[in-house]
């Protein structure tokens, strides 16, 4: 398909006079150059229709994904769009990781894009996907016109911090992409390519008046990030007063999430339309140049309901990445230990919302050191969720390994050693469980036991994936009151949540005996972990030095387990995995 | 301490005859330009005495390193140097991965650089260390001089591939720098700057002729690479008719090893003098100028014995890792379970190799699975070795899981749940000893079967250290017979050797039932996991198509085991772990 050309609306031969951007139906008129009536009938306007496919890409599902955008496709027809935008990497997923190390891989990616091509020739399609171009791979826009790929876009801008490692696969682009497309001007770009601002005003400089920045990004989520993009786009509009168009990934991969929340911003900088949150969506608005230079946009869908608070995000973050992970690694049932406790309650809760009740197995497994109104709880929270619940005692079972392990001279049968055991026979059953049934487990650990190694490895971290192990302690009660309240009725027992913390291993036992307050130490690990601060830092901010450095030497010294713990959902600025990747053998000590 | 200028000998008041080189007595003799009359009483010669410390930098141990290599600065002014280098990174080990996002560890190194070269200052050290400079990360090389840092060099190349990450803290250094010491111009370079040649020719072509050029680094080592890197530096020094000193790290961190056999070449490309391989050593050689332009390079030692051959390198390469992974994270004794399989068998000996046999203990869990011939082996090999061995049978544990298990409808008591459940008991008897005991668990699974999934996650894959984890099987019996060779008797019982590989899970069990022959599957392993080839290129090489789609869906659908998998010992040029980045959830089949 040529590109269009701003020409007179006589040429077209369409007097228009219809209501653009209200009914789709309509909208075919408006095409390229128009007179809109409705703004004002003297006016020479520009109006583009873009629909922004928000969907959720499989990493390494060609097909798949090309399914899907074709289907998109086919509804981006029926309302008759000039452009259909999928976010970056939409062909193979994002992050393809080494599997960008692979030509064939490369090849059927190219193969993919192709046939997508061909398959789709009536509209304008912008395009990621990963390019192998004369032996250099390149993270790369393609634009789709008449059929074929009519030009290539490399981004420029390649992120190589936190959890992205865009320089270990590809070469930056050197050259910026602006398409006409219905007399308006263009800009393409990648993701991190709008996040450094004045780097982006003097790439485009070479090119003339730009009417829309369209960026098609794979932004993880953590929780808050929305802010900081809005202000991203935002700025981006007002800096070349221009439209942007933000095309977002939607879905789980791995530990990341990627929250959609595609959206539009009008050249004043003020965000004009947002697309669901944790889900796919097909984003439409209208783009019009007016008389006094800003470019205005009119979605056509009612604004789609966003996250009500923070803790509503993070739960709808668990959810999506419970079920992507479950489904995408072809599981659709889950199981999962219930002590009583609050951290297996709200992961148990997650999981039921993730992938329905009748997908949710809990399972107790009481030892003597397990109290009567733990059980109860754990069992009422089963009854409250209607799911499959299974009760088996571990006793007999412990001491038939107790037994085993007096011969050995030495062995105590007490103490952190057969606490850890007790742990390790649950994460046995439950492990038995999963190869019998093919039920995937999920571990219940949050972000603060997981910093200080309060775990046993094995045991309570043995599983498929990690539900909440970015969320710390203080937010899983935030959580456990969340999913009460949007239940509109009790779902975690009351006493779970007043109830103080025990692993429940040796006779009354509390998590306070091991560490500090959960607020006391989530702030240190905020500090510590999220912040790469200073022992001397958190000191000053007031924070004791015994429990700063009883901390510190705690987080150290368990970088081994974790570095065995399953995935699971990054919530936070930096999760412990591929955004914090300390050595194991490691003897600094910050002082 | 101010650079040296040529200057006519007479000026220095040492009308020197003496044998520069052969005497470390008497070189002192022979600093700067000299008359050396042993070559020729009519040439100008110009000697420089240069020593390489290679040593064991423990990765955040900077009052450890420093004091290390005070040590070290002692025996290099004892041997009268006049340059003394020590490896990339020596301040803070290598790599020091997300050590270096936190500010306060940058100046602790920094402190602990200045410290260090106020303790030295009678010798030009030449050191590596990471350094914050105006807010930005460098990977650097500071020369120090009288007492304090008198220069830096910042490296330019900075490798992202494989199991570097050296964009995600680093910035490349812009500017060569050639240091003049005792006439001859050195010019400094770190690890990758020396592998692009081309670059460098351009990199340091305003510099005037280089006598020397000095690489520090933490080139990380698999089977063979030495050869590699002889040929770069012999190539560099022939490019630019220079010495070179070539300066390497020793010592394991976490997956890598890091081999040592720092070397010198002469300026016709040959390699003059090679430090030990896969332990400490300061290589000391004289740089010596000729009349011809051509640069001599006169070692003081006798030349170090190298490896014999691949399995007594990688031999060697895994007993370093397993003795610095369990000495530099504070363990003494390990634990791990023997089979009387080959595996376990190799695993022990490396073990014992490396922390000595009163630092070892063999288990051995039989169940009723488990042939007498195989507990036998596992017996006598640990009274070949002369370590402790327990046997801890687990048919009793075992009954009673399956007893608890059975009051879940639909367990089978047999099958691959049951099997599993055999190792998990196994797992949980060793870790539960290494938490009361403190010793460390030895995980003892190969390269072929990591690769594969054949294995149980927290059973046999339980443990800190995966000590042939990047060994394929194939590799592994050459190992055994290199361990029977070096000992000159029968360590590994020659039954080990020769019967055919079993996990003894079930009746009359044959690894061979599950698997390719252990061959074929390293041939197929070695074509898709390290050169990455796509199934098509397996098939046209000659392998069935049935095996290799068979073990190419294997290797996919393990990756979640292996990310919970411990570290072990890299010797290959591509490892499971930093080196091989695969997602998890990947829906991507190589056709």
């Amino acid at each position: 398909m040529s590109e269009w050309l701003i020409e007179p609306v006589s040429k077209t031969g369409v007097p228009f006079a219809g209501t653009a951007g209200s009914n789709p139906a309509l909208s075919v008129f408006c095409f390229g150059l128009c007179f809109v009536s409705r703004f004002n009938t003297k006016s020479l306007k520009l109006i583009m229709r873009i629909a922004l496919g928000q969907f959720n890409a499989v990493v390494g599902d060609l097909a798949g994904n090309a399914e899907k955008m074709r289907e998109i496709y086919a509804e981006a027809v029926r309302s008759d769009v000039d452009l259909l935008v999928f976010p970056e990497m939409a062909v193979c997923g994002y992050p393809p990781e080494d599997l960008l190390h692979k030509k064939h891989f490369l090849k059927d990616c190219s193969s993919a894009l192709e046939k997508l091509a061909a398959d789709c020739p009536d509209k304008t399609i912008i395009v990621g996907f990963a390019e192998n171009y004369r032996d250099n791979n390149y993270n790369s826009a393609a634009v789709l016109q008449g059929g074929r790929i009519s030009k290539i876009y490399r981004k420029a801008q390649l992120p190589n911090y936190g959890v992205f490692d865009e320089r270990r696969y590809f070469l930056p682009g050197e050259k910026p992409m602006v398409i006409n497309i219905g007399g308006l001007n263009v800009a393409v770009t990648i993701c991190a390519d709008i996040w450094e601002a004045e780097w982006l005003v003097n790439f485009l400089k070479s090119k003339r008046q730009i009417q829309i920045i369209l960026n098609i990004s794979a932004s993880p989520f953590h929780v808050g990030k929305i802010k900081k993009r809005q202000e991203v786009v935002s700025q981006c509009a007002k800096e070349f007063n221009s439209a942007v168009a933000y095309c977002n990934l939607v879905g789980g991969q791995d530990e990341l999430i990627f929250d959609g929340r595609s959206m539009f911003a009008d050249s004043t900088g003020k965000i004009r339309a947002k697309a669901k949150a944790f889900d796919e969506d097909l984003l439409i608005a209208d783009i019009i140049t007016t008389n006094n230079g800003t470019i205005e946009v009119e979605p056509l869908q009612a604004a789609a309901i966003q996250p009500a608070n923070r803790a509503d995000e993070i739960y709808q973050a668990l959810v999506l990445g419970t079920r992507d992970y479950t489904g995408k690694n072809g599981f659709k049932r889950v199981l999962l230990g219930l002590s009583g406790g609050i951290d297996s309650s709200v992961a148990a809760a997650i999981a039921v919302a993730a992938l329905g009740a009748e997908n949710v197995v809990g399972l107790t497994m009481p030892s003597k050191f397990n109290s009567p109104e733990t059980i109860g709880d754990a069992m009422k929270l089963a009854e409250n969720m209607g799911i499959d619940f299974l009760t088996i005692p571990i006793e007999p079972i412990l001491k038939q390994f107790d037994k085993a392990l007096k011969t050995v001279r030495g062995w105590k049968g007490e103490g952190i050693a057969y606490e850890n055991l007790q742990a390790r026979i649950r994460g046995s059953i439950l492990m038995s469980l999963s190869n019998q049934f093919g039920s995937l487990v999920l571990t219940t650990g949050n972000k603060s036991e997981t910093a200080v190694g309060y775990a046993t490895l094995y045991g309570d971290t043995a599983g498929g994936f990690a539900v909440i192990k970015d969320v710390p302690k203080t937010m899983v009660y935030k959580l456990a009151q969340h999913i009460n309240k949007i239940a509109k009725r009790q779902i975690i027992p009351a006493d779970v949540i007043t109830r103080p913390p025990s692993a429940e291993l040796k006779p009354d036992q509390k998590d306070s005996d091991s560490l500090p307050d959960y607020d006391l130490l989530d702030k240190i690990l905020k500090g510590y972990v999220e912040e790469d601060k200073s022992a001397q830092q958190l000191i000053k901010s007031g924070l004791s030095r015994d429990d700063v450095m009883r901390v510190i030497r705690m987080v150290d010294c368990n970088e081994y387990k974790r570095r065995q713990s399953p995935p699971g959902v990054k919530i936070t600025p930096k999760a412990f995995g591929k955004d914090r990747r300390l050595p194991i053998t490691n003897r600094y000590i910050s002082s």
